[in-house]
């Protein structure tokens, strides 16, 4: 799968959905399609689909709801109220390029859309959707994702040990990421692979994060296409407490363990999941 | 259904499905639990169950979703960036009793965990959880309920025409109230019925929200548990356009038709959806 091919799907298919075009449908809209961001999240649901078997085209609806889902989050999370960012994905943020009210809706209207991406597809079966709609709630709810903006808002200019940051990395990072891998599963109908699925994007959520610590000190926000605002909010980072040595180990332990989890595969086709994973390993931003 | 049953079922599943006791999980709670509205969304659905035979049971989790979503909607529209409220349901909104991240956050949470009882519900079959989810994701989003309150915003401070007014009121509150009725027809599995409870739906959040502008300059803050916030926001109101006389006999053309509608119905338990017609139009807060 190309960016190019999702963001075409993605654009297309908004339009189909949202049928008015008020200022949230147009914030919506800057932030989901026009600030494209790496869409890292939909490629992981295609490359799993792959792994799996899957229909290709079965994973379009599921990939569009992520990334919905994932927009919505950083539109909140760069609120006056929470990181107070003015750039993102280098463009303004949404609050920014509105207002900090316009923001809050287009967030809560992509959260919404994630969910009717799922209702209303038409290549989805209804087990299918039962399955999506559960999964994206619960990594994307308070027991997921929305727990480690908790932890995250909580830790801020305190001194937290390497557990509970790492739970922090998991909650806010890697829930999403997981939901990406459980995506790409549940569009192939591979439901008996959701708990594995699990534990390796645990692992890619934590390499992730552990990385995006590692260029927040080590490029600029120029480069970056975002404020380096952990430092600015003195915010605690897997650099600050074990140290930029030890996470640069850690982080390429992490992606080695994820490669020998998708090499135990034998079926399907291991070689999207494999690129984007090495692909992941080299980015400078 | 009695709404203090519903209220010990929607604390007690809050309890299974939050496995954390985060600052806003209790955010969450005390919104959603504790500063307990009028509960008319899920006691709507309960009573169209039972108008379509269906098993009261197969309603509690579409019941409790719905709650969320509307909790989540009022915490939002109370925020510094929306209405600005220090009021809700007789206590303090969500970001005076906590802050305005973590009200953020709970609306946020309440909105996936709205989704997740859909998702994780024991009494529907998939076929009702993908319907569910659907009708969720519509009514509350951007063609729905997100989209009313941008009209609202758009209207603060402008003189606006009767359309446009009652376009607000359909999409701000009428949405979710046809949810209701929606999620009572599918919790009984009578899909076909979805259409018509689009028109009721429609009716009934237009005399839902007229009556809400009569009740906002005819009883005082205390009495309504809540700030008379549309006068001191200076919106129009159904009040300001057609006048209070008008509007009074409007909404009692608007509550008759509903009950006409109602009485259509001949198979089914109708006594638990008229009876609420009934204290909605008696009601005086």
């Amino acid at each position: 799968m190309q960016v190019n091919d999702f963001n075409n799907y993605l654009s297309n298919s908004f339009k189909q959905i949202i049928t008015n075009d008020s200022i949230v449908t147009q914030a919506m809209a800057y932030s989901l399609i026009e600030c494209q961001g790496k869409r890292i999240r939909p490629l992981l649901v295609y490359a799993t689909n792959a792994l799996f078997n899957g229909k290709q085209g079965d994973c379009n609806d599921l990939a569009c709801a992520l990334e919905c889902l994932h927009t919505y989050s950083l539109i909140h999370d760069d609120l006056p109220c929470m990181d107070n960012d003015d750039l993102r994905r280098g463009h303004l943020t949404c609050h920014k390029k509105y207002n900090e009210t316009i923001a809050t809706l287009a967030g809560d209207g992509l959260q919404a859309l994630a969910f009717e991406y799922i209702g209303a597809s038409k290549n989805l079966d209804d087990t299918q959707k039962a399955k999506a709609c559960y999964t994206l709630a619960n990594y994307a709810g308070s027991n997921g994702m929305v727990l480690g903006q908790c932890i995250d808002l909580e830790s801020e200019g305190k001194q937290i040990d390497q557990d509970t940051l790492f739970e922090l990395h998991d909650k806010k990072t890697g829930c999403l990421l997981t939901c990406a891998l459980c995506f790409g599963a549940i569009s192939a109908k591979a439901y008996d692979q959701l708990d594995t699925l699990d534990k390796i994007g645990k692992k890619l959520g934590l390499a992730f994060q552990i990385q995006d610590d590692i260029l927040d000190i080590t490029k600029s926000a120029a480069q970056l296409g975002k404020s380096n605002s952990d430092q600015e909010n003195e915010k605690c980072t897997s650099v600050s407490i074990i140290g930029l040595q030890h996470s640069q180990q850690l982080m390429q332990q992490l992606y080695q363990e994820i490669e020998d989890y998708i090499n135990q595969y034998n079926e399907g086709n291991k070689q999207p999941l494999l690129d984007i994973i090495e692909s992941l390993k080299g980015r400078q931003y």
